[in-house]
């Protein structure tokens, strides 16, 4: 079967109320679970020497997800500690193994319980220094409307009320081993890529779906330096979705860095801003549909400006440099 | 892998050049092709005898599908001849003709060139008795923003500019057994089902997704006589886009059903309405996104008005007894 | 100057507490005023004998309204009791009390106080039977989001957030003089007139704008019986915001007559709906801007139902023969 | 009576070609009357000697408008050469030429024809050396949907197909001053105003609406060089076609300034951009309804940004020192 989607962000921030506010208060996420423990896992996965501080987390959902959380934050800095994406079957996890230690990466056996609420999984570092992990089940709570005769949206969503995680996009000092890595190991395939010249191509970009996906990308890669994030995403419906979560923005003082516009990427519309811990985020809404046969669109050097910003034909400095 | 998506719908029309007009002026498809023969596959397909009257074929595409075509309207009355599934991988045609087979349908193989500019295929008639065929090639013709640098759609789109055909609903006299067909020949899954009594449930209606979708649905039932058409659905982005389209059909003395409003089932929006013989057309905006988890949602007897229509809460005769 | 908008509508509603639930919590007016008392001013208005039994009465305002209030709900049954327009200077008061007095209907005198938080007035009986009032001033007490570096819209709207009370359509017997009143006594001035036939015209309807006013309508009349009440309405801005709203209806069980669809005439958007005890409410989005040289637009009969439900150019039962 | 609206805007531009080009194909306006003269009208009022070579001229409206034209380009550079306001009554032009005279600026006499397809008229300078008209009468034209049973919008509409001229915002050295002019002479009322600081307030700039207006604004100055041009605006419906409008902006290379974003001041929607000579043109979308009680909002230095450009709350510095 296949990976089907971006699971959960696992993500740094500086100060944990800050953030709390930030996804709870303005973007609407549902505080599940919090907790503070010394904990194992972190030793394991980051080869930190256990610290006598307890490390603060707190576990969020969206009103539209079904299962336990989406977004884990840690009181630890900016950054990403870890992605996780989910897969259709539990012997998807034994085949992305093996073709991830064939491609020759780092990879280990996660079991239940080493993320809360979730199942036995793969861990694997990419080659570009990402921590993926990949699960099976995880425990299911619901969303906020529902199975039976469900409205179309809660009457008590907050702030801008986003949908769901969307995805990523991460950097990499060699873009082109990370497109290989996931198609060759995980089965993605890339929707869009962007090259500095179609003479003599060299990859500065490139968004890719799950096998599983219709979604115009479940995981991004952008080159910049490996192992570091440059945002992560939540879906809104509509280009008015956005201007409402512009608004909100506004009145919460969050620091915007681009938008609303249109990508020509994606054909989505998009405003990225700030996280209280200077994470990068992005509120995204529309795109097309793809497909197993969507054939791949390239964006040349030339053009990539308007690929990215539709509207204004240009980037800023902080968009292309902020990376956390 | 798997089937992936509703690749072509084949209809009958009543007259040729209002039909045409339909598609083409109003809903903005593009005419690829036109023939008129006397072929021999309608004599295989129909059991008819070989008539002396050449039919009229005309086959259109929507601005935003790559594929040769998704619609085939040939001058022979009113209703389906039959629904064209893509499938991801050529080895699932073997797949799927075994297992409809061991459900104990009629299936036969089709042959590159039966249908214009599609492959190989396997041809089934559904318990219902429609005819849906899958197949895994059709010639690549691109979209009409292409796929260099694209736009998010093309400057000389004309009338509604729908995207492409999304999903089409039947009527069957026992959706339940269509419903298992199509789970388990086809590996569809129920995004949603509507049934009469929690306690006593007889199902009602039944929405089903592709096991490679991520749409609501991509083939849905609903009781009602066998091997007729209630509908075929073109996709919009957004409510905007439904509120131009309804415009669109004052302008063109398009007859309306319904519309526009919101449906509970599948969160969409949409309009309903008639093709110049009758046929009944959707356009539909927006929608959820299902996934291989996504827990099926379920519908009461007496919340199903507010299900189709969630806005008026109210069905009107012409809904539910117009089929062709 | 002139008359510049609808500034209350005052209408009668079967029982309080379903009636502010419908207005405060469903459509998102705030309560500012109640009241339960014997008043003089029903008997004088109605030729009424004064009740031992307290009328229960209702003030609301709209979160975008800065005069005191714009609605006035007492518990007396259906329909309407008067309207009050607002005119731009004191003077104005004597010019359309003279005007009035010379086209020959009834006019009196109101005083300060006669109507709560509101100044002096004059009060007309509409050849249809219609009251109305003008005034000159009103408490103001400001808009949610101020006069200081003001928020586009209150982070704590409600429900469906209506900006304001936009205008009004009565029936009368004799439209041509309703529309003759209008506009000989008070200077408004036809937008629209829908007449059976162009070659031999009779006045089925009239839309009217203030003398100040660039909207599509302030009071607008239409064939039926004398002295009713087909609906009041209320702005909303979007398209967008009536698909939200149309969603809030059904969760709060508000019974739909139409839409949400287009208007023909002003070419606004529109759902028409009813409050709790059957008065008629409109939210009614978008419209062109007039002006005093705006083209009167002409609607023949044939064509009327375009002009009234653009998209499906059809009319109901209940939207012609309903009113209170 | 009163002015009731900007009417017509009459802009220099370097090449004519390039300027019909963006003004018809690209915003979607007509092209009503072309022709090249050598005219005295021009030295009347630049007071330049009459030049050998013809002047170019093309007046063009946009489709929802009834008058002539709206907008007049000749090729003779960048920035105004001068607006025309609409008055209600022919009573008004010997008002404002007196009002005007007593303020003590210099007004004169038009008489019809003077301007093509209009009747008699003031000229004025204001104090901040912009030539202002002010006319009674144009001749009539219609719109392109007419005046019986109209649709909303013209099928064969190009391009962005804005609806009117909306509005103008200059540059003056002493705002004050020009507020001042055109309150007392001009019976403008601000509906916001800049200032630097409540306590010690030194007006930046101010948004005016005319007497007649129900709109945010119709002219508006901000501090900067005397008799310059900020922008002039088109209307637009939504915020959906503020980004259809984005789309074809960038399709047809035109430079973008800011947006699509929010305005704090007005509440509406932006796009600024520049046409082909460099004269920067907004679409404008949404905004609020101004009345004679409007009570006028005020943004304090500090917040300004967030006044101009809600969600960023950032201005560049070409929007703040680009005039033509």
């Amino acid at each position: 079967m296949g990976v089907h989607r971006l699971g959960y962000v696992h993500a740094r921030v500086t100060d944990m109320e800050d953030a709390k506010n930030h996804y709870s208060n303005t973007l609407g996420m549902k505080i599940v679970h919090e907790e503070a423990s010394h904990d194992s896992e972190r030793v394991l996965l980051h080869g930190e020497s256990a610290s006598m501080e307890p490390v603060k987390r707190c576990y969020l959902k969206c009103w539209d997800e079904w299962d336990h959380h989406s977004l884990v934050l840690e009181e630890t800095g900016v950054g990403l500690v870890k992605l996780g994406y989910k897969v259709s079957n539990v012997d998807d996890l034994d085949k992305y193994e093996n073709k991830a230690k064939a491609f020759g990466v780092q990879v280990s056996r996660m079991s239940k319980g080493d993320n809360l609420a979730t199942g036995d999984g793969v861990r694997m570092t990419m080659p570009s220094g990402h921590v993926l992990e990949l699960y099976h089940e995880m425990e299911y709570t619901g969303t906020d409307t529902g199975t039976i005769n469900p409205d179309p949206w809660p009457r008590d969503m907050r702030g801008v009320g986003v949908h769901w995680i969307d995805h990523c996009l991460v950097t990499a000092e060699d873009p082109g081993l990370f497109e290989r890595f996931m198609m060759e190991a995980l089965d993605f395939r890339p929707t869009e890529r962007a090259i500095t010249d179609p003479n003599n191509p060299e990859l500065i970009a490139s968004w890719l779906t799950c096998e599983m996906g219709q979604t115009p990308h479940d995981l991004a890669v952008a080159k910049g330096p490996d192992a570091k994030l440059h945002h992560f995403a939540f879906f809104l419906e509509t280009w008015n979705d956005l201007l409402r979560a512009g608004d909100i923005f506004s009145q919460d003082d969050v620091p915007i860095d681009v938008g609303p516009t249109r990508h020509g990427i994606t054909r989505g519309q998009t405003i990225y801003f700030f996280d209280s811990s200077g994470n990068r985020n992005e509120v995204f809404a529309g795109g097309y549909r793809t497909m197993p046969d969507f054939p791949t669109i390239t964006w040349t050097g030339e053009q990539l400006a308007k690929g990215i910003f539709y509207i204004s034909r240009e980037m800023n400095e902080k968009f292309l440099n902020v990376v956390t």
